[in-house]
């Protein structure tokens, strides 16, 4: 399945970000259309390391054309301008398609 | 299951990253002590943007022991050392355990 997935800067309140991602930004993407999976991991850094990124959104959808029109649709809207509320220390995101031709 | 995650930065000859890639490192990763499953996924953009990221690893583990064991293994450390002959244009990784609790 392609996924749209969404990498989340470490914040700096994480419960404030928590929250936020928990109580405004969650519903916000459930109500994409045709979503079919939506899974959150935090990350951990390896090796003694940090992670550059604290928080893994992966959005799943059946096919390129679902994952578009989620994209373009009014939650696909409202979802991007609400990172400005909560996604302040930056976020970056992109598509994994269903594929592994690498 | 918890996943071991790589994130390469867009290589300047994506050709001799592939071939790299491909021939040298997934064998390398191949003996990963544990191993479950080894997806690649060539990463797009969205919305017109162009993807930070160009290629996405995941290679998942039956456990975080396992995963730790693997890291720790010799061919966790091959694996490691093979990053300075191809992923010269950047890459970051991070664990993402088996969870959904944001």
């Amino acid at each position: 399945m392609p996924r749209l997935i969404v990498l989340y800067k470490p914040p700096e309140d994480t419960d404030a970000f928590d929250a936020h991602y928990r109580d405004v930004h969650t519903p916000i993407v459930s109500r994409y259309p045709n979503l079919r999976d939506l899974r959150l991991s935090k990350l951990a850094g390896v090796g003694g390391r940090e992670s550059e990124y604290y928080l893994m959104a992966e959005m799943a959808f059946d096919s390129a054309a679902e994952l578009d029109e989620a994209l373009s649709s009014e939650a696909g809207a409202a979802s991007a301008k609400d990172l400005r509320n909560f996604a302040v220390a930056g976020a970056t995101m992109f598509i994994a398609p269903d594929e592994a031709d690498a």
